[in-house]
């Protein structure tokens, strides 16, 4: 038994704003946008829209291509309210009755963890064949206009995929996570839940802080030992690996992966357009991915990437 | 291979909160909030308390009773903060690096959502021998004075489990769970996420609201209807099963179970002395029966209960 991912594709807000209409917002020129984060514009929701609306679209749309899921799981960081969890949302955005939904969340990495869940799920349980996984981030709105760095990475987006019981050899070859916690405060949003009670007035603790430099010092070492063990591991180089989808955190990160020895021609890049949609990037960089026909069967896809706790983690699909 | 549940234990805050000390703030009598809702006393967590110290401080006793785990799955309906989820926070607080952390999210079904993808993880991945799952609620903050019925239920209260895999029949036989979304708005914290942006002035829409008899109403035919078909799906009849661990949602809806064929000698009851604890109440029923010594080897414990979503889950699990 394996198990496919039979569709993935992406949904982002019209709304798109260059650096150049950022710049003053953060005291930066353009240039300097661009070159430090690497994103040349990104996606706006507008301030009434809802992302449950546009994760439902999405997920509509996979629905569409492969059919209706026995299972919902909602694959996001900043959900829409506190409860109940998003999940239930997208089911009646999608006039779903009676279909479970719960949702995953490992920051930017919840889209990896959910298709780890998924793919255990679909092979122990023999009454769940269809499992639907999707999110939409409007991280726009937890911005902080006086940390240059983060506000000019962040953007809005959402993605859904299908995953399949099937027969054959693909699926979820190797998988493996590590989090360390001494990296915690390094990525946070500190409102929100109980640290800053709900009934004290919102300030600037409800807003997206990041220390970039110290993350990137933080994480590379981390992330070059961890790739090392988990190739070995899996008895792979990177030079067996047919396509890196990575979260995307930022154009700086991207390129380090070269430094692992991925060449940049197989990793797939779309900061340029997006920027860093927290726990959208991933399932946008496959929808990516898949629509310009770069995946093919038998294929070894690299799912990778970093997030907020500090979690590394890295799963090996064949496709 | 078979997956045991190690350990069982919950923690809670010190402070007790009776009926007489809340009637006044919610303009009822001590009386009225016991026939009304089934609890006697709820403890209360300090302001300055943090739930992340309380998860850990019961994460560490199972720790010590059963050793290190391979994976945390933080299993709450309200996290500590936004970003990182909290499963960072309490690996950092166990002083654990390394360890894999994420979060599930299923409303007060959270603990029974990672109890069934632990065990999916158990058996399908060889590398993971030993899962922590955890969580603190402190509902007690999100209480809204205006609403006495969801205010008296509320109560603080924390709970951690260990899952292993062993030889042996032990493990999920049976699991299944439905979510209604049209109940969705029935119980729902409309705050602390993208609904409300975070920079707005927090007000009302960051407390608890829950429309006790409509959601009475709306569950009770849907739970007799999907645990019917799921102890026939089953093969299993109510008398088959040894102990029903249910969440605690008010002494009315565990009266409940009654009519649907489980005597209440057979169902574990704490809303008394804690109240609804949101996702801590199923996990601290099973460390009370435990505790108390009303599980044996080889018995079915039926985990169960509905949450906001409205889902509602059921999972046998053989002992």
């Amino acid at each position: 038994m394996g198990v496919r991912i039979s569709a993935c594709q992406l949904a982002v807000p019209p709304g798109t704003e260059d650096n150049s209409q950022l710049a003053a917002r953060i005291g930066k020129t353009a240039d300097w946008i661009l070159l430090s984060t690497g994103v040349e514009h990104r996606r706006i929701a507008d301030h009434d829209d809802d992302p449950i609306e546009l994760a439902a679209k999405v997920a509509q749309q996979v629905i569409e291509e492969v059919g209706p899921p026995d299972l919902l799981i909602y694959a996001g960081a900043i959900p829409r309210q506190t409860l109940p969890d998003s999940s239930a949302h997208v089911l009646g955005r999608l006039g779903l009755s009676g279909v479970p939904g719960f949702s995953v969340n490992a920051a930017c990495l919840s889209f990896a963890v959910a298709v780890r869940s998924a793919c255990a799920v679909l092979e122990s349980d023999p009454a769940v064949n269809r499992v639907l996984i999707c999110c939409a981030e409007f991280a726009s709105r937890g911005r902080n206009f006086t940390q240059p760095e983060s506000a000019a990475l962040l953007g809005d987006g959402a993605a859904a995929a299908i995953l399949e019981s099937c027969d054959g050899e693909c699926g979820l070859k190797h998988w493996s996570m590590q989090t360390f916690p001494e990296g915690a405060d390094l990525t946070e949003v500190r409102g929100g839940g109980l640290r800053h009670p709900f009934t004290e007035p919102s300030g600037t603790e409800h807003l997206f802080e990041m220390d970039g430099p110290a993350l990137l010092r933080f994480t590379v070492p981390r992330m070059r030992r961890f790739l090392n063990s988990f190739l070995k591991d899996a008895g792979l180089s990177p030079q067996d690996i047919d396509l890196i989808v990575p979260h995307q955190p930022s154009g700086r990160a991207l390129e380090v992966l070269e430094l692992f020895g991925f060449p940049n021609s197989r990793v797939v890049n779309i900061i340029r357009d997006y920027g860093n949609c927290v726990a959208a990037s991933l399932p946008m960089a496959l929808a990516t991915a898949m629509q310009e026909g770069r995946i093919n069967r038998g294929d070894l896809i690299l799912l990778t990437g970093t997030a907020a706790g500090v979690s590394l983690a890295a799963g090996v699909f064949q496709w």
